[in-house]
């Protein structure tokens, strides 16, 4: 593969989702979870998080059925998104320029598909919108703060992280591996912003979205997200948690929203800035890995992903099996 | 004085505050505390907390100026009321019959003013209405959970807290002496429920409502509650806190309402339940009784209280000064 | 049966754990949890809550297997161990006086099996010992503040019930039944003082103890509970949890202690000092009655329990197959 | 002033604390506050919070008088290192090579005085210790995670704002203003990695050290902190808060070590990774700036600053009256 130096990726910063009931995942995400919307148009919700003063972290656009058009991130200027059409020229990558607007409120943009067949946007420039962090009266539910991280399910983990590492600057700062003897990477957590990471990558059928994660505030957010949820008679949208995870030490909880897409509210990982900081190490078999209390994970959150489209043909990528196949504890119920 | 046997005293259990704006004062407590109504009338209404099933805790009425129109208490039974008529007939308090209804949701009930000139009401039955308590999707704000104290300064603590001990069977929890020396009763917290107080009285010019307290689910709520009245243009309602009392371990918030009516957010007491537990007792000059940090209250927290009615005239109780002139240490800010 | 009037039990108050390794469990108890040593002699450990001022609210007993010798509840006075004494005559009970000191810290008492084979302990005086409760730069662990509550498998709730509520005064605050066709007692939960419970009753194999709960300070010390548990390598003492119960409305968190008697840490549950509150109905095939969130608890959870010791023989007591054979949902993993 | 491109500063990293009594201080520090001891030297003390895999985030170091011997921040290498001696010989600004080990732990690093007369360290390399962060058995008070940031006292704060931001490469996240009319920088609030500060510059007798900033894991672990400080005798630390800032939105709690060095614990920022997000800007005069509830800091906290030594004399650092008279709200108590 050919590198292309100085892409300055900042950090992981939306997703777009399709959904099947616009009304329903918006009662979902705003009325219970706590997003707030920028800016609705026929058929799309524009949502961000208390603290983000970007245009949006999430979109929502209604669609036939549930899907992920594109995962996005900041890169610092114009000048990143002309290095990454030099990669993907030089890489054979299918790319196009956003046009300003074409989402709303972004300016400039590109989008491409990685050698995975995730479909990618990368954005330089969006509109600055009211913060809405202090207005503490206007806040309901847990309380979601900002988009933290995407992870994503590949079927080749390793050759993911190369592309990701090598190319767009991105350093792991956990990583699990079959077991000492095999030693293949069965997933890895990557980052550009100083904490755990803005991007993981897991053994999984694949390419699917496994999940997005958005920070709030501290643990109690998670306890009040499933008192809400419960409440109003989503009950079945607690997947996993809350729990403390081994991997990243941060608390979480796993919901899946009305359209079986997964959306983790994540909190109290840490500071992974110094450049030599040692990668922690951890072996698929461990019990503490994916919750440090020792819970397992729940059948259906290894095994359902949500798919993602093709930047050009809106079709829906295929997926091939993973190529590891260690897995880790699961629970039935 | 006449002891009447047997009057079994449940809890405190509600205020009626007058206020002069009571759509003020409905976004104050409903929209920014997150008390639910219950019920309104014209110029009236009846508000709770989430875990009250009892019809409510707090009654805001429209008058022309601030004040207490009595403070209430649940007895057991009829056979209480009867027992409180031959009390006051026996001690020649004034005191009426309240008909059902004539307070909403409420049923049989007596009013009587009580030696210091406190207006007192009892009753035995109210209607039971909707639990919000898992209604956690309708809850907001920091989350009133019920009414747990009332706290009336009297101008002679001894004399106030010998009638509700002899007469009501008040036990004490904790006190307050003005020094090891003369060892005079500065303040004492009275329980029926077995928890540190349902009726406080210190020494102050009285008698007069110092504040109603109301419990919460856990110490962030008193941060949120900050918070959101800050973030509401009410910054000026935070008069003290949050912070941890010495005096009941509890951790505290105390706000003034729009009329400056006083309310505390309280959590975290303990179990008083031990018929024989030893009262704790503090010295007024103690810095960590009032908060156990050391923070001083502010010199309005000591000195602004609200005026009590007498039940027969509507017309404000007369105060008198404090018997005792010790003074804890104050703030000025 | 003969009812016996005017037994004034207080609450719950200890049990009696018998344990295979004393410094195994010690260090569970006191290290992990943040129990306090209030007295150890060679074989025993007498163990409280940083608020309880009473001498013990666990006492834990070497012996070759794990079993509970009895669970202990606090009367108002000697005229209370007088009446236990008549009811227990009246019904033929088997009883004897423990004598001051025979457990230490503890004044007069008595000993009974109830109908159901359960070994009561009444006691009217207990030494006070010094109050942790402020002393927070000794607290450690998740802290336990108090004991709540005790828990019991019966093979026939109902006939349990009625013993508790007809002779002891115990009231219901909230019930399970099987169906609303059926309508049998399937579980029950009684209290003395003004909460959820001091006793609940559960159709299982029984009678055996279920579990004793812990009142701790908030929600975040049960996350901590989890997290030093699993640092310490004790993740597998997590049964359960943390989660919302459905009834109670309690935030919990099921341990099993190194010989797998279980422990609850409880907290936030509700006042229920009004007589006549209305008792609140659960139906045992409702997902969200033991946890609001809809989690299931594990097959474990129903089937292990601690066995009971006859106060006279010293010998365990024979449990009978639960008369009611409804099961609720539960989990394998 | 002559820049010189290319310095990369990572983060704050640590200081160094000249100490009257380390015994007391390692009390205060450690067994209160629950700071790790790295290593102990004869005199000196390396400590670090518990995410931290860096051997030192705070030097406790033996001396007759208190004072504050350097503020270190990491860089990302040696070249980097290189770089500052450039500046340091174009700016006439002196600086020494610090050996590697002649701070317990640290590899090459440099040390300078920054042109107001701020004594910086910079390293490019600290050993890695064990991580204590899922070590929660050892876990101790409040739980430190890790240092987050530094704020000085500069007599002028343009002038620092134009060192720091021109030479090394610092953002401003949010800054205050006198007036919108005189329009002069009263304080500034500087980062490198992306949350609001690695270091602040405020309007003071200068150049004095103001604090030290400690992340915690949530705001309940403010409210532990005062507990266990009023508890062991240290109530008089206890300087301001806890509070939530207006500026920073962060949850905090000023302290005062036994020496009088003032430790702020810090929590709940916010994300300024894009590099185009507006600073948010202030007045000095806006009550809710300090303390979003509009609680006002003592005065104390204005006029008590920790002095610095010179890197080559190792005098105290001479200081100036402030440049702006402008001064916020104060209260005294």
């Amino acid at each position: 593969m050919t590198a292309v130096k100085g892409i300055d990726v900042i950090r992981a910063a939306h997703v777009e989702f399709l959904v099947t009931d616009l009304e329903r995942s918006r009662s979902w995400y705003v009325d219970l979870l706590g997003f707030h919307v920028t800016q609705e148009e026929p058929g799309v919700l524009y949502l961000r998080g208390v603290e983000e003063r970007c245009h949006h972290s999430l979109v929502l656009r209604q669609a036939p059925e549930p899907a992920v058009s594109h995962i996005s991130f900041r890169v610092a200027g114009e000048q990143d998104l002309e290095a990454l059409e030099q990669l993907c020229e030089a890489q054979g990558l299918p790319c196009r320029r956003v046009t300003p607007g074409e989402e709303a409120g972004q300016g400039a943009a590109l989008r491409m598909q990685d050698p995975n067949g995730i479909p990618l946007e990368f954005y330089a420039q969006m509109d600055w919108v009211e913060s809405l962090m202090q207005a503490f009266h206007r806040h309901r539910g847990p309380g979601i703060q900002r988009l933290d991280h995407i992870n994503c399910g590949v079927s080749n983990v390793q050759q993911a992280y190369d592309w990701y590492t090598e190319n767009l600057g991105f350093r792991c700062s956990e990583y699990t591996i079959t077991d000492e003897t095999t030693n293949r990477l069965w997933a890895a957590w990557l980052h550009r912003k100083p904490n755990v990471h803005d991007l993981a990558l897991m053994n999984c059928r694949g390419p699917m979205l496994h999940h997005v994660g958005f920070w709030v505030e501290n643990p109690l957010c998670l306890l009040k997200a499933c008192d809400i949820l419960a409440a109003a008679g989503w009950s079945h949208s607690i997947e996993r948690g809350p729990g403390r995870h081994g991997l990243s030490n941060a608390m979480f909880l796993y919901l899946r929203d009305p359209d079986g897409h997964r959306v983790e509210l994540y909190t109290g990982d840490y500071l992974t800035a110094d450049p030599d900081l040692p990668p922690i190490r951890w072996l698929v078999s461990d019990k503490q890995r994916q919750t440090f209390w020792g819970h397992a994970a729940p059948v259906s959150w290894f095994e359902e992903l949500s798919p993602l489209l093709d930047i050009r043909s809106g079709q829906k990528v295929p997926v091939s099996e993973p190529l590891l196949t260690e897995r880790p504890q699961m629970a039935i119920y």
